[in-house]
């Protein structure tokens, strides 16, 4: 029997249907708009607190200012994360989605009027360091060429189980904070083997900003993603 | 100059304040009709990864079978959490959200179904773990008499900043895994000072699953509001 909840669940699902195949034809407006004017683009995902801007804070001191990145931020509320990323000399666009009811992610909209305010021409990398969220960043495409993914050890090895999308949609997992593991009961092979099996093709690296272990190793996957970009 | 951007997100807006008017009233509904009942409904909150289901299941282990409960678990997807909360003894009713499209939240009228499956006369404390995530079940009233948010220390003191409304529509503040303080540089006082600016009357505990601590001072607080509930 269809009661009035399982009209009311196919509606919402119908609106979610219709809201996901908008924002994937603005992601890929984006993606045709920054491969002409030559800008790789990073988008970076995580639970809030895994340790996304610190990362991204080694990240650019390393590779600037030989790659010309900027930065959009995407938060609820504050400029808390730009203030940081700032201090690395890179342009940085602090989105707040509280002017946009609050969203838990950033949509293929919100990235390119955010890109308004960059200067595309005079950028080669573009960094989105998104929502701290792992359920709605995963479904809405932001026009990114590669996705990345900050898992950090104290969050737990079964996350794979319970966010399976946000998994399977990036190019790289970072085990981030991995000095922690010591104190915190993670079991890296079991958590390596619940993520192949959600994407076989995922490169996994471990890193800790404390102690820098790893970071070498990420932003060389990331230049060689930037060389590799340009080539194509 | 209005933009087709500006137009969306007034539109996006208003489509955001229908469904949030129309969960209210629903979770109003929620509410009456777990007062009728004499169940207690406490809602916890918190990021992916911060300890909700460890410390549901050090509660359960202390409060029951003196206090009958019974628990709804919201994920995206898989029983991996309910599985958990299973061995204490509880019904446990799993709500997997991509059945709704993938929602990051607990809508009220999510929890209106799957009430439909617990013994509500048999109940006299319902726990709703929602979805890890510090944006959305903010925004979703579920019903419940009371909200508890867990933040656990590795997430970091600026979460407040970030996340304001959740920290805003808690009653009580669970600083968990408090025993990985050496390791983390996490500043309570400062974290208090930002919790308290949004929410001066919210209870802010600290915990940690591992060695016990502050679990009693938790269970304590679960027990007086619902003692405080019945004289109602």
């Amino acid at each position: 029997m269809e009661t009035v909840n399982d009209k009311r669940r196919m509606r919402e699902i119908k609106v979610v249907e219709r809201v996901l195949s908008v924002n994937a034809r603005m992601a890929e407006q984006n993606r045709r708009r920054f491969a002409e004017k030559g800008v790789f683009v990073l988008n970076v995902m995580s639970s809030p607190g895994s340790g996304k801007t610190a990362t991204l804070q080694k990240t650019l001191e390393r590779i600037m200012p030989e790659i010309k990145a900027a930065v959009i931020v995407g938060d609820v509320s504050t400029t808390h994360d730009a203030d940081r990323l700032s201090v690395t000399g890179a342009p940085v666009v602090q989105v707040n989605t509280d002017a946009f009811g609050g969203d838990c992610h950033l949509a293929a909209h919100v990235i390119e009027k955010a890109a308004d305010e960059i200067d595309l021409a005079a950028t080669r990398l573009l960094i989105i360091e998104n929502v701290g969220n792992l359920v709605c960043p995963a479904e809405f495409d932001t026009g990114s060429n590669k996705n990345a993914m900050i898992l950090s050890i104290p969050e737990g090895d079964d996350k794979p189980l319970k966010y399976p999308l946000m998994f399977s949609v990036c190019d790289i997992l970072v085990l981030n904070k991995i000095d922690s593991m010591g104190i915190f009961d993670f079991d890296v092979p079991a958590l390596e083997r619940r993520v192949r099996v959600l994407n076989p093709g995922i490169l996994i690296l471990t890193a800790s900003c404390k102690t820098g272990e790893g970071i070498e190793r990420w932003t060389a996957w990331l230049r060689d993603e930037i060389r590799h970009s340009r080539q194509q």
